[in-house]
């Protein structure tokens, strides 16, 4: 918690905007996950080459969330332009642990790690990682 | 994560929305932690014999989120009329753990563990839990 | 503007939480058009006795909105207990014209029209309003 | 309605994500109205040169809607890339009239009036416009 913040190989910076924020003038907590869940998307298409949208929308895979561990560190106000990154911890047969951190330069905002699994969004069961996916999170790791 | 879903002694119904969920057709997971947020709400309000919003808004007390572990066991999808409960786990001098869950019938949805400081909302530093919260979540835990 | 607010056939009561206001500490108004489509569903699900999941999951019958007119004539804080209700304006081939309030007691704090078209969840595109819907609005509107 | 899309001064490109679409896979209309409040403080900050956080925050001057006209003429789907823009219609006293478009291209998504007031954040009054504020809007129209 305390050291420099982590820094990933896949990061996008994003503003922190009126509408993320609560009445208490700081980031309402369930929007950090969206904006995490906006990083996957961006990190998944450029991994693939090809948009989310097309993995979701054409293929009718998913990629739901089974499991996370948040730690919020520190708030982030209105106006702040923070980091937002990602690693590849554990790549499964079915599933991906990522490793995602906030940042303000090098004050860490949260860290958080999210276990998604690959579903086939006909039936919402787990399938293996589509092959494609698989080789382009292998490159990502070792690159 | 089998067996019968956990009871809670604070439990409340929220129907699943169509602005809930995502395109898959199920709750994206972001929106179970704001019905989480607003569960906190309603018990701190009962708790408290007042409204949440003035906590918040005239005592300046914030309730923010450190630290959640999320383990999302099945699907929800639109329709779906669930239960959400809270228990609590440890009171410390400066933060709650709370334990939700979300269930339909038996079958867990969600099993979540959260914990919220007080802070004063002038600063954003944790203070010592306010004497009549403390009494209040003490009652509870005990009845 | 002035004078008392409108009364509504269809009424539900909504608390104005947390979740909804923003670093002003009143409702940010995206999330009234949240409580709009909140309170159209319950609506929609009402008339038919079936839930308005099925409608768009099971019929894949959409109702997106075409338009909207809203005037916001006073703010909604946190902890209030807001009435919003919705009356029929005018009933089209496939389109269906609502008037939407929200007041505290007396006071108004918005009116909003909204016209709705009936789509097929295919391809997007306008249909009649299925008849079902049709004849339960009817009996809605002269009732 | 037909014929080309509008071109507007300030524009900016947006990605259609997952967590601003529905369980029909195309965006929730409310998070078209987020998006148009982002657009707004952009504008803001680049009219005034500084962030939207500080009216909003140091100098405690809001911007609060009070009226909206929307018009959606078209679909927006999961991992488009549209434009937003803006143009003032109108600058009172009190109020400022936007006019916002959404295109693809040359495909119109929505158009959107939207007046929104300068208020005191401490009673959420209407205030006359800042001075540094309406010298920025005069310059950005007449530019």
């Amino acid at each position: 918690m305390n050291g420099p913040a982590e820094r990933h190989r896949f990061e996008r910076e994003r503003t922190i905007r009126f509408s993320h924020c609560d009445p208490a003038g700081i980031v309402f907590f369930p929007q950090y996950l969206v904006m995490v869940n906006d990083l996957n998307e961006d990190w998944v298409g450029s991994l693939l080459g090809l948009p989310y949208a097309d993995l979701i929308g054409r293929r009718r895979t998913g990629l739901p969330t089974v499991s996370l561990q948040c730690d919020f560190t520190a708030v982030s106000r209105m106006g702040e332009v923070v980091t937002l990154g990602l690693s590849v911890e554990r790549l499964g047969t079915k599933s991906i642990t990522l490793r995602h951190g906030c940042r303000l330069g090098d004050e860490a905002r949260f860290v958080i790690r999210q276990v998604l699994v690959t579903t086939d969004l006909h039936t919402h069961r787990a399938i293996d990682i589509p092959a494609d996916l698989r080789a382009a999170v292998e490159r990502f790791r070792h690159d």
